[in-house]
C-alpha cells in the first residue's frame, strides 16, 4: 500500500489535503506539531480529524519554535492584528521558515516509514503573503529532501511534496473538502488562543470570506462576525 | 558587526566551527538540540563551550526528533555499534534528516537575528556515511533557505551556508581548532550516554584516529581505548 505524510495542524486546508490523501488511497501517517502556537485548539482538532479519517499513525512533535520569537502566533507580546487582510508585506503572523522545519521533520518520518509523497495544504492563492507557500519554495525544498536523505540518495526512491492546493482558491478546497465527506466543523483556523473563534483576525476573515464564496455556511462558531 | 548561527552540538566538529566564526569576527548565535539522543552529554558541553566562547545567545531548541525511532541514537531498542568504522553502507547511528532539521531551524533563528551567515560543522571526508554531510545536499537546503525566508526572497539579504570542514579531515580541524584556542577536553563525542567516552563506538574509534593523526593526545579521558 503506497504511504503518505500528511503535515496535519487541525486548520483547514491540511485536513482537506488529509482527506484528499485518503480519498487516493495512501496509508496515512499524519504529523503535527505543538510549537508554541496560541492556538492550542488546532492541535486537539488535529488529533480528532486523525482519528476521524483513520491515519494509520499520528504522531505530534512538541517543540520550543518559539524559542526566539519574531511572529504573534508564538510571541505573546506580538498582538495577532485584527482588520485588513494583506495590508502588510510580511505579516506579523509569519512564523520564519515554519514550513520549512515541517517538511524537514516530514522528510525525516517518511524515511523511516518508507513513505515517498508527504503532503501539505499550502496554496500561493490566498496565502496571506507567506513566503514558504511558494511554488518555488516547494520544489526548492523538495529537491534539498531528495539530496538529503537515504532513500532518495542511495536507494533511488525520491520523496515527492505534494501541494495538491498550491493554485487553488480556498473556496474550491472547501468544495472538494466537502465531496470527500470533512467535516469543516472539526477544523480550527483562528489565529487567537481563545475556546471561540474570535471572526476578526486574517486567518478567520480569509475562512469567512472562502466559506461564502463556495456558498456555504462555515459549522463552526464565532464570536464576533 | 555581522552575525552568525552557529549549530553547535558540542562535538568536535561545531565546537571547532564555533572557535572559527569567533575568530572572524562574528556575533554568534549558537543552536544546540536536545532531540533524545542517548549522549545527553554533549548538550552539556554545548552550554559551557557557548559560555566559554562568550557567543551572544545560545538557544536549545527542545524536540521529540525520537518520535518515529530509526536510529541507533535516539531508539534505544537500536544498539550503537562497536567496531569496524563504514562496515554498513548506512549507519545505525544516522539520525534521518538530522541536519535537515537543524538547518530549518537554523534559518528560522538567522532570520529573526538577522545573520546572514550559518555555519555547520559537517565533512565530507570522513562522515561515517550519512548523507546530509554532503556539499550537494548543503548547497540544495541553501537553496531552499533562500526560497523560503523573507530576508532572502523579499529584502535581497540571501543566507549563507558555510560548511567550513566539508573538505577537511577531522585531523586538520583539531590542528585548527587548536590554533584557535580551542579546549578539546570541553567537547563531546562518544554515542553512548555514559560518563566517560566508551572509545569503542565508530565516533570515538574517529575522534581518537584524528586526534592521532593530528600529534595530540585527545584530551578527555576514556572508559575502553
Amino acid at each position: 500500500m503506497k504511504k503518505a505524510v500528511v503535515l496535519l495542524s487541525g486548520g483547514l486546508d491540511s485536513a482537506t489535503a488529509l482527506y484528499l490523501a485518503k480519498s487516493e488511497g495512501y496509508e496515512v501517517y499524519a504529523l503535527s506539531f505543538d510549537y508554541g502556537q496560541r492556538h492550542k485548539k488546532e492541535v486537539e482538532c488535529a488529533v480528532e480529524l486523525a482519528k476521524i479519517a483513520g491515519v494509520k499513525e499520528h504522531v505530534t512533535i512538541k517543540t520550543n519554535m518559539d524559542a526566539w520569537g519574531g511572529s504573534a502566533l508564538t510571541d505573546k507580546e506580538i498582538e495577532v492584528p485584527q482588520g485588513d487582510l494583506k495590508s502588510e508585506s510580511i505579516p506579523v503572523t509569519y512564523v520564519p521558515a515554519r514550513n520549512m522545519i515541517f517538511l524537514a521533520y516530514a522528510a525525516s518520518y517518511a524515511e523511516v516509514k518508507g513513505a515517498q509523497d508527504i503532503f501539505i495544504g499550502v496554496s500561493e492563492v490566498d496565502y496571506s503573503g507567506y513566503v514558504d507557500c511558494r511554488k518555488e519554495f516547494i520544489e526548492g525544498m523538495e529537491n534539498a529532501i531528495n539530496l538529503g536523505t537515504v532513500c532518495a540518495v542511495e536507494q533511488g526512491k525520491k520523496i515527492k511534496i505534494r501541494a495538491p492546493f498550491i493554485n487553488m482558491k480556498k473556496s474550491e478546497e472547501i468544495l472538494l473538502g466537502t465531496k470527500l465527506g470533512l467535516n469543516y466543523g472539526n477544523t480550527w483556523t483562528c489565529y487567537n488562543g481563545d475556546e471561540e473563534a474570535c471572526g476578526v483576525c486574517d486567518s478567520c476573515k480569509l475562512r469567512l470570506k472562502a466559506f461564502e464564496e463556495a456558498g456555504f455556511k462555515d459549522p463552526i462558531h464565532y464570536k464576533n462576525k
